[in-house]
């Protein structure tokens, strides 16, 4: 039974062709039975794999099966696309189901029309919880915490909790892992985790057991710094508190999880400049997200041609520039790019900081300088066997140094001017960097050959 | 108090500066003092930031506050830096204290002589433990895995369960969040998390209580695969099975949100031509994990120099086209890249499988083709505004077209095809995509200039 248990869990028994065949054949009976077997973020797996027609399909053949916990694992943007398919009450009985985090992410998804009509349906509690969560701003600890936790006075025994916690029953979340502690105003004084709470016996009081370091977060924190103190401080949850220290909610791991996974991805796709990329994007969405960027990159390369376009007679008489110059210009942008990405996670990571920023520009500008003179050597070695002219080998040895200083300064100080100046480091570093060393790297060259070869 | 609490852990009261006046001072007596107040996250965070010469004068001054906890916050490589400078006493001290996965990764930064020293003086059982991970590979979960947890057969009662545990003591993790049940040959068939085996009465068997799912993770997974189990399955602790399935340690979500961090670390660096990284890095190892890719990068951009050296001749009697083809080839690099960083982020996410590839390279192609049109009628027009010449628009706006095409499509079938051989995408695609980039682009740009303008 084990085996089998952890199999399906772990790894679905059939794959997305077999759902496509009982779809196709409208095997309702089937499509049930089988789905009954696995995980439903198994399902949700597979069925974010369905194309549109296919999920519209699904929906008209076994509306039922996309239960509470198969919304709850899909990816937003794909709850967004079916629930106007979905049955009102349907919703509705999912959203009641669910811990109020799970609830809020599925209704961000509705349309206006739709989320009045789910709204008139529900009971009083679950409504006022969804509006207090949608009234913070997206991507704020306030819209994703769950509002049900655990908390008890510091004089009360492991008794006392015990048989609250039995009592109370319905009103505790699904799953918790610490009590936190609160003083008579529900600020949090000090937690205790339920595995210690259970190891010790009844009459134990609390405040005995409690540890008061507390790492609170404030509600309108926003996403990514909740993340960063989970990982710095190895949290599995952590109270939420409002504007007077009070606490109104908890976050757990699992979700933090979630959390990191979105924010790297933005990170690596804005470096890239993708703005945004789903499992459901289509060709024209794709060309929506990446069109903006490629524009600012045509400019910018234009501004690079203008650079050449200064040296056109310098070109005429010496051919070999042309053939040289996009090696100093590649190598740059390629240094440049090393350079921003460490600078780029080094801020996540909050390795790079004000008090270490000097520390880093000094080592980025001494490994550009080396990196600079290795390949300026081997790029004039190549550059007098290929043409057999000292003269050019000595301007392509000067442009590759220049250029691969300006290369590793720009990859760390424009990362760290934008965030001095409020932006995401990550959205727009690129197209500066790389604007400087095509720039740099045609101007070096050019220009030195001008006044060198002329 | 709570006020007091909460700043003191989630910002320490002083920064750097003051640790560094301190130890400048000679002061230990009030770095003791200050340090017994701060989260040791913190200290950690700050005991980082310090240079080599600084970390050196603080363990000369206060050897031990570096504690068993902060060893298990401080980042690897300042662990590798420090043990060699702290008293083997105080290392195995610390090594008994903490859990085993903390322990088993201070013991990886040792030299060969001081872990044979550290291993003499510890107990057999901790000795035991650390070999038995040590056993495993690197990054794999048995290395990483903690070794304590609590499993109980089905047939005892809730109150049978609180009762062991309170009579282990000692023998128990320090903070567990589910109770693993087994059968009689220690396989997983089930979990209770604790919070539900504290909210039910004594006389409750844990059979009727228990969760039959269960997601095992084998000894032998890499951590990015358990990271991924987590991410999908929204776990907090995982059981992990050795080959016949018997469980023989847990993995919990702290713990994989590190993995999460260093692994999205190294796709980010590797995507940009980064072996690694870290805080302590020298402008010597700066060096040392890029030059190689530069160097690679160096072949690449000389290749593309020899297709421009094919066409010197049409360059040299229609300078535009060496002013114009970096735009083409620019372009082409940059609409690669962002169909690489989308395609490497997806295959991580288990979004682009074998059943969604042929999908995503239809949706690439298709993109491709249309932000190759819109911009290649951007740079047609900007070209024949520039030179006035028709011909040379045209051959912008085919290369353009061309270029776009090859990069869409590299730029998603490179990463695929390297992961289809086993290779890992996010490590050498760049390469590759780049230079189809920068060949095709040239090469068709300078082509068609040779075929219409010669």
């Amino acid at each position: 039974m084990t085996d089998i248990m952890s199999e399906t869990v772990t790894s679905p028994a059939r794959d997305i062709n077999f759902i496509i065949s009982l779809l196709e054949a409208g095997d309702a009976k089937d499509l049930r039975s089988y789905l009954a077997d696995i995980h439903p973020a198994d399902f949700a797996d597979q069925f974010e794999q369905l194309s549109n027609d296919q999920r519209e399909g699904f929906i008209a053949l076994t509306p039922e099966l996309i239960s509470a916990e198969v919304l709850a694992q899909l990816e937003d943007e794909v709850v967004e696309d079916i629930l106007p398919l979905l049955p009102s009450h349907q919703i509705a009985g999912a959203i009641t189901e669910l811990d109020n985090d799970d609830a809020t992410q599925i209704f961000e998804e509705m349309e206006d029309e739709q989320r009045s009509e789910i709204l008139e349906v529900l009971e009083p509690e679950d409504r006022a919880n969804l509006e207090a969560s949608l009234a913070f701003d997206e991507e704020t600890i306030g819209r994703l915490m769950q509002r049900e936790f655990v908390a008890a006075p510091p004089f009360w025994t492991v008794g006392d909790t015990i048989d609250h916690m039995r009592a109370t029953g319905e009103g505790l979340p699904d799953l918790f892992y610490n009590i936190w502690i609160v003083d008579t105003k529900f600020h949090p004084i000090g937690h205790i985790p339920v595995s210690t709470l259970m190891r010790n016996s009844r009459d134990t009081s609390l405040q005995t057991l409690m540890d008061d370091q507390v790492v609170t977060i404030a509600q309108n924190m926003d996403q990514e710094e909740a993340a960063y103190l989970f990982e710095k401080y190895h949290l599995i949850s952590s109270p939420v508190v409002d504007d007077d220290g009070r606490i109104s909610g908890i976050m757990t791991a699992d979700d933090i999880i979630d959390i990191i996974q979105d924010e790297n991805k933005e990170d690596m796709l804005a470096l890239a400049g993708v703005t945004e990329a789903g499992v459901t994007d289509t060709a024209f969405s794709t060309v929506k997200a990446r069109a903006p960027w490629l524009f600012i990159n045509l400019m910018t390369a234009i501004l690079a041609s203008f650079v050449i376009a200064m040296f056109e007679y310098t070109i005429t008489e010496f051919v070999q520039l042309a053939i040289l110059m996009p090696i100093v210009a590649s190598m740059g942008g390629n240094a440049g790019t090393q350079t921003l990405a460490v600078a780029v996670r080094s801020l996540a990571e909050r390795d790079l900081t004000s008090q270490t920023a000097w520390r880093a520009i000094r080592r980025e500008g001494v490994a550009a300088l080396f990196n600079g003179i290795i390949f300026a050597v081997a790029l004039a070695i190549i550059a007098y066997v290929w043409f057999g002219r000292q003269d050019i080998a000595i301007v392509a040895f000067i442009a590759m140094i220049i250029n691969h200083l300006f290369a590793g300064l720009a990859g760390i100080m424009v990362p760290l001017g934008l965030k001095k100046l409020g932006f995401d480091p990550a959205v727009s570093s690129s197209v500066f960097v790389t604007t400087v060393t095509d720039v740099v790297g045609f101007f070096a060259f050019l220009g030195f050959a001008a006044l060198m070869l002329l």
